[in-house]
């Protein structure tokens, strides 16, 4: 045992060891030689749990899906080079999806920087402003200052990670040969093991308004009328709750994003509004239901057509409400930027309005409010049963997964279509259902992954992923293999990129399909097979509703294939909002003769 | 037809026919939305051409392997998001291995940036240190100076691209809706198409010494007894005859990669030494075998053993002929970085060399020379003859595919071991064989990619991978399925990571094959079938023999596999090794014997 030997090992231990304490259960390990030390030392904690995962672009998403149903950072190791550039794609999503990831590489040491050593890159500020945090590590020593220097520098990692805006920090380590560790002996762990306090503290913090400031704005907030609020996709557990109690408080309807989580749970959902999507594309329905004020929270929702209901309405007084404190406003039409948790933003709201509304006369349900309410029921209605009926219709894989899903499970969306599907077909209920996406950069890579890092910890749980994005992180696929994981993923194969049949590229016949249809003509039960899963193509839904029923029971990796029409899928998807907006108008007409 | 619209489209078509007269003649598309300006214009020059490929990682490997294979610059482009975080990998590779790449990505314009708006992302300055140069490209405009300078943009991006050391560069374009170009007229070709001269020319330059310090350095080089020179990989047209014949010149040895190019070809070889990297693995072998002077061009070589050699003599006067402008030293033990062209160089010093030798008597072969030139022919007949004896050696899959690569073949080689097993053997031979890898960062990603990329120019062209490489790009075979390429691939299944066999870390058996070992389990059989390739499990040589002397035959892509076991072929190789020195010596020692 050589003392550089020893201090290497002390060195890795002790920075490993204050990950467990600060929480950090899981690390993602890709093969490598230079990263042996973190590597064989992770292996040896017994509080820390090793993924092996080969392609590190992939064992990155599954760490961010992971971190992500946790609610947890997840660190993920490799070696130097181009191994480190493979973490690029899901450090920004991490980054823009704010989910923690503690991103350790191993590097040459100095002297073997920049001067042609092989497999040595430029690895400092490797992320650029991609990430929250970086740290050139020293050199291992084993001396207390270095030692406590290590410790720290592994508590705040996690403590950066974790502060608002969560996200990723990275820490490059320089090692030097001889590369492998100690772990014959427990000498290592010279300070015990996780199990004991952490050496550096630090608690959580939120960000809140002053009181005066709530107060002014409780106030404003009662002589509103037409208030609106929109919640975009954010993952707080607690929010569902108190937002509804405040936007009852008030008489507000609220858009509910799908991956706001506010459309699955036992909360009252009267007020929630889950088929604006459809409905706010009318421009004669979105003029009737403008409001005087929109507050809004998380990012800014899928939904396309919302975003052109704000933007058409410059007039509308809109403030958003950022609990990680950031400006999120791609309308540029806000008038107020009001960095406060969301949770306890709401429920201070709520207390002030209470004690308020106490003295004062009993809200009044507007004709307004009504309007929203009504549009919101006949457009639900009319999706769900044309829905239902369309053959080759996407969005009836959505209704399909939607009705069977079971209790307390996790559904995973890939973005393009999915997503948007999701939006106009998930409607709410009273299961408790997760929504998941990759929605930071949207990005149609690192999808399996993720959700199968998920489902480490969100079983069961249902992938939804057009062909392109199951194409893209096919090699995620080996983590279900390897680690053994259970999950139903359902690929709607429209042979290509469904999105752009819906955008004025397809106007343009001319190189559509070379450039932006791009058919594959893959056959995915091979590469399945060869992953250990079972594959099944259907044609039948009742098949689909059958197996979603029953993804519980499932054991492995289950696939089902569902073959759509791309540019059939789009007209259905125009005549279906077509006819639920000509329903609503009709009705309202018909409401409006009533009256009269 | 907007205004907006026109100066989008004219904007993209000045841009991408700049490119083209630059002769940029290729450009690898990823599908996207942002991005649709330059896929639709892209599409339409006839000069150009469109290489679809939907894995934005394969996508930029891809194209870099074009761009090495034509030594020419090679286009990509892809949406924003994490489309372009996916480049990072090619883009580390591009800039380590000096490939001319120009990286082209589609953002949102300024007004969307770090609001919240989707798919967007920080893309200012995103490759960091990894690009030679980066454009915030000006938002499309009309204007006759907006046009020139998107022309002097283009021209520039390419000229930096190859100007020594070559390597990436990343202009990022910020469009504004609507995307679609365009393309029904002939108007956005405002000055004619890329026939005509390019509007900025910048001729190609290269760096030389001073005449008086060549003169210096000839006069010194005369003067050494014990020359060597060594050649990593570098590739340069013309280098392998002029530095034969200027090591001819001095009677050195040339330690020549299979990366320099130098072991093919129809060049004297008389002083090309290739089984090096057995014999200096010998104390004493190597002890005998010490020069004065070490000149070396290129990488450092492969071989560690030649890169031990050199730090073990520290005495070794060693100069680097560095062409790019680099300081590529790793043993830190160089007393003179030369900065000029190897060619170039190579050429001067033999015309100085060749008018003093005239004058003065002829060179005279010294016994030091002698050794050399033994060791490396009998290192050699041991290597081929105990390696086409021992049944499941991975050393035989290259023995194999040396012994039968057709005339003007390219064998493109996978990193970790295949690269090793070349260095190993594949002896000098008249033919002409190309030798490629990606030894800029030596990554196992990106390769299946990178080889079809350059099977596009280079026919008929053999690719040799381990199975984790192959693994790591799988989505790579898209491109072989898509544009109907052909390739025969070779995969050495030794079930995982076989280098780590060689290493320290295989002493350590605890947890060895969870973190090091990482055996897959995958039958390949499936995914090539996926990809419409053939597929062959050989258990027979003789059947390997018979495909690569095929492979000028072979339509489509072909993957053959071989199956070994990772811990006996690191015996055996330990093996051969031994008995190869042991035969070394003993010859030695006869020769002694004999002249006494």
């Amino acid at each position: 045992m050589t003392l550089a030997n020893r201090a290497l090992s002390v060195y890795v231990a002790a920075f490993l060891d204050e990950l467990v304490r600060a929480n950090v259960k899981h690390i993602v390990v890709s093969p490598g030689s230079r990263s042996t030390p973190i590597a064989m030392v992770a292996a040896e904690h017994p509080d820390l749990h090793v993924w092996l995962n080969v392609d590190e672009r992939s064992a990155a998403f599954f760490a961010l899906g992971m971190a992500k149903a946790r609610r947890e950072p997840v660190a993920i190791v490799c070696t130097s080079g181009t191994a480190v550039a493979n973490y690029m794609p899901a450090v920004v999503e991490a980054k823009e999806s704010q989910v923690p990831l503690i991103v350790l590489t191993a590097d040459r040491p100095h002297e073997l920087r920049d001067i042609g050593a092989p497999q040595a890159i430029d690895q400092l500020n490797f992320f650029g402003k991609q990430v929250k945090w970086f740290v050139e590590m020293a050199i291992p020593e084993e001396s207390p200052e270095i030692l406590r220097y290590v410790r720290t520098v592994a508590a705040r990692a996690v403590s950066t990670s974790l502060k608002g805006p969560s996200g990723p920090v990275h820490l490059n380590f320089p090692f030097r040969e001889p590369l492998v560790p100690i772990i014959e002996d427990d000498q290592i762990w010279e300070s015990g093991l996780g199990h004991r306090a952490q050496f550096v503290k630090a608690p959580e913090s939120k960000l809140m308004m002053k009181e005066e400031e709530l107060e002014l704005l409780a106030n404003g907030l009662m002589q509103v009328e037409r208030g609106l609020i929109v919640c975009g996709p954010l993952d707080r557990p607690g929010f569902a709750e108190e937002v509804v109690a405040f936007s009852e408080k008030l008489s507000f309807p609220v858009i509910a994003d799908p991956l706001s989580q506010l459309r699955s749970g036992p909360h009252n959902k009267k007020l929630v509004i889950d088929s604006y999507d459809a409905f706010l594309r009318d421009e004669y329905i979105a003029r009737e239901l403008v409001p005087e004020v929109v507050i809004r929270f998380g990012a800014m929702p899928v939904s396309k057509a919302v975003l052109l209901f704000l933007k058409k309405n410059p007039q509308i007084k809109q403030m958003i409400i950022d609990g990680e404190g950031l400006w999120r406003d791609p309308t540029i039409l806000a008038s107020e930027i009001v960095h406060a948790d969301p949770v306890l933003f709401c429920k201070s709201i709520h207390k002030i309005l209470t004690e308020k509304k106490e003295q004062n006369a009993e809200p009044t349900t507007i004709k307004w409010l009504e309007s929203w309410v009504t549009a919101d029921r006949i457009a639900g209605e009319v999706l769900e049963q044309l829905g239902n009926d369309e053959e080759e219709f996407e969005g009836q894989a959505v209704l399909r997964i939607a009705q069977n899903l079971p209790e307390n499970s996790t559904l995973f969306v890939g973005n393009s279509m999915p997503i948007r599907d999701v939006d106009s077909f998930f409607f709410n209920t009273v299961r408790n259902v997760r929504i998941m996406a990759n929605r930071g950069a949207n990005g149609i890579d690192g999808t399996i992954s993720a959700a199968l890092g998920a489902s480490t910890v969100a079983e069961p749980l249902i992938l939804l992923v057009g062909d392109l994005t199951f194409y893209h992180d096919l090699n995620g696929l080996l983590a279900a293999k390897l680690h053994k994981l259970n999950a139903t993923i359902v690929i709607v194969n429209n042979e290509g990129g469904g999105i752009f049949s819906f955008l004025s590229q397809s106007e343009h016949p001319k190189n559509f399909e070379l450039l932006f249809g791009t058919p594959l003509g893959l056959d995915y039960s091979h590469v399945v097979k060869m992953y250990g899963g079972q594959f099944k193509r259907i044609d039948d839904w009742v098949e689909l509703s059958a197996a979603i029923k029953n993804c519980k029971d499932v054991k492995g990796l289950n696939v089902i294939e569902v073959r759509t029409d791309r540019s059939l899928n789009a007209e259905k998807h125009r005549k279906i909002w077509r006819i639920a907006n000509e329903t609503i108008k009709k009705n309202w007409e018909l409401g409006e003769g009533d009256a009269h």
